[in-house]
């Protein structure tokens, strides 16, 4: 199972909207289907997300005709600000693109055909560190896990939110390798149901032991102190540690910090986004509501009843209880500890 | 719209699984239609619940062919222990068919056909009982609600949940009625969706103006401060204040602590179990985990994942503010102010 990779000059991806019910690839040939396939949410978590962009600015600039740098920068510019409009709240997508303009930049005196294979090269090694990004943060924070812990995770950070075996759901598959007994709770996490269609399902199918609940339950979970720690991914972490997640993040970071429990964010460098002060600074994706209404097309609820729908929310820094990178485990005060670990 | 009434010598339910795509009156016409209303939530919500049941023992009694009361009390023990079993969770269900079995005590010198007569008359008394209590306490309760609130609420607990207009809803109804301005936000209350399949509805007929809400995204409003006050329901409260409603109640007192927003409770007399101490000791409904894993009969997860599913969780008495009842509203500590108030 890859989630994306490079094959005859194509994205392949696995359609993760048909997930659990069909394992469907699908290649991407052109910058327009890369588009669609980060909108739709075909391929999605934040550092797939960043592969993804990262090849599709090839896509979108290896056909291009210009011969002189300029006119190549003119439409690669137009190009990344393209890719970045899919979705505004992971950066990884916007430093990965950035990484390729830079490479650009870098090569202005070379011809265009050679600058379109110093693209391409730079987004495959975008997808190559994640790899090892992911293997790095996986044996720091498995760490953290002892055996026999009962972990609840959100959304889906895993394999199929990366081009390895992902970010908190690498925790568990690393802490699992080391003979540690774990037992996952998934969240199902409504509206997109990534936790429910996703994670169980990848959970399942690398034989760890997860129970799906509804989001509502994991207060009651708590309450029966069935849970000993949550582990959960990040879409783009703040200079002070806030951190914008998938939306229902913010409150299990509530119910963690009421019952005890331990609070960890696991993500690579390329979620961090310095520039910004605080997650108050943070564009949070406002989404269809017919996500909400409707579940595959069945409406649930009134057609036409008003929605509130944030694909994100920001989980305030202290109450983080760490935050898990390829690069260390960062402790409060985050202002100070980021600004050291992440030069 | 009326939930629940008795028409033709037959209960006359709205069937509450076809709402809110189709607005479908059924009758009840024996005590195992009842029985299969209330487990499969065609009719639902503590007080509703509390009604159907009684009128289910005069449905299960009234061919009972018994000349003498013994053989009359002991199909009615059997018929009352029966409906019992339909949902643990939910004290207004034994507390009307418990009433009944009061009655038909009170007059076993009587013959059976006047003793099938009290039955009914019973189950209509606790009908037209429930109605005027919905109305005390909404009076009552919308003493605590200002113009230009917003308020969130839990699963259904309106004129859905009740012979009239509703237990937390109703003091939404009756606010509005006072011209204060309100604004409802709607959870959507997984698994069985009554948040946006029935209470959006009902608000919705009502000329409320209510946006629905993810479970999870609760927290998210609370920390964005558009939320001023949380009304929810109650399937038993103990003695010491402990509430079991809806499951995700408790998230939502957890999330209410921590963000200073007032948390309502607001049930009759008839959701108190005062020979309980604490929440500990109220049985939970454990569910089909098919409930979670799929919706409409569509399949959302793994085929085969574990769940867990409990239908109700219990609200520690320290996270609720005030309990409003018919009968007054109480305020910590619970343990005094309830054996004062239930006398």
């Amino acid at each position: 199972m890859q989630t994306i990779e490079w094959k005859r000059n194509k994205i392949r991806i696995i359609d993760q909207t048909r997930l659990p019910a069909e394992l469907v690839y699908v290649d991407l040939n052109s910058l327009k289907s890369v588009w669609w396939a980060i909108k739709k949410l075909k391929v999605r978590g934040a550092p797939a997300i960043g592969i993804a962009a990262a090849l599709g600015v090839y896509l979108g600039m290896r056909n291009c005709p210009a011969k002189n740098f300029n006119k190549f920068y003119s439409r690669l510019d137009s190009v990344i600000g393209y890719l970045k409009k899919a979705r505004p709240t992971a950066v990884n997508l916007s430093w990965a693109v950035e990484r390729l303009r830079e490479q650009a930049l870098a090569h202005c005196n070379k011809d265009t055909d050679l600058l379109k294979r110093c693209l391409l090269e730079e987004a495959l090694e975008i997808l190559q560190e994640d790899k090892d990004v992911c293997r790095k943060m996986a044996r720091l924070g498995s760490k953290l896990i002892k055996s026999g812990d009962n972990i609840l995770t959100h959304c889906n950070a895993g394999a199929l939110a990366t081009a390895d075996y992902g970010t908190a759901l690498g925790v568990i598959y690393e802490a699992k390798k080391q003979g540690k007994k774990i037992k996952a709770y998934a969240d199902e996490t409504r509206p997109i149901l990534q936790g429910a269609r996703l994670t169980a399902w990848e959970l399942m199918q690398q034989g760890v032991d997860v129970t799906l609940i509804c989001d509502n339950m994991a207060a009651d979970l708590m309450k029966e102190a069935k849970i000993d720690k949550i582990l959960v991914g990040a879409d783009r972490i703040a200079a002070n540690g806030d951190t914008a997640n998938k939306i229902g993040t913010y409150n299990l970071a509530v119910l963690a910090y009421f019952h005890h429990i331990p609070f960890y964010v696991v993500a690579p460098a390329s979620s961090f986004d310095l520039t910004l002060k605080s997650g108050a600074d943070i564009p949070i994706e406002q989404r269809d509501g017919r996500e909400v209404r409707q579940v595959h097309g069945r409406l649930l609820a009134p057609k036409k009843v008003k929605v509130y729908n944030p694909a994100f929310d920001v989980t305030p820094q202290r109450l983080i209880s760490a935050i898990i990178t390829e690069k260390g485990i960062f402790r409060k005060p985050y202002r100070t500890s980021l600004k050291k670990l992440l030069k």
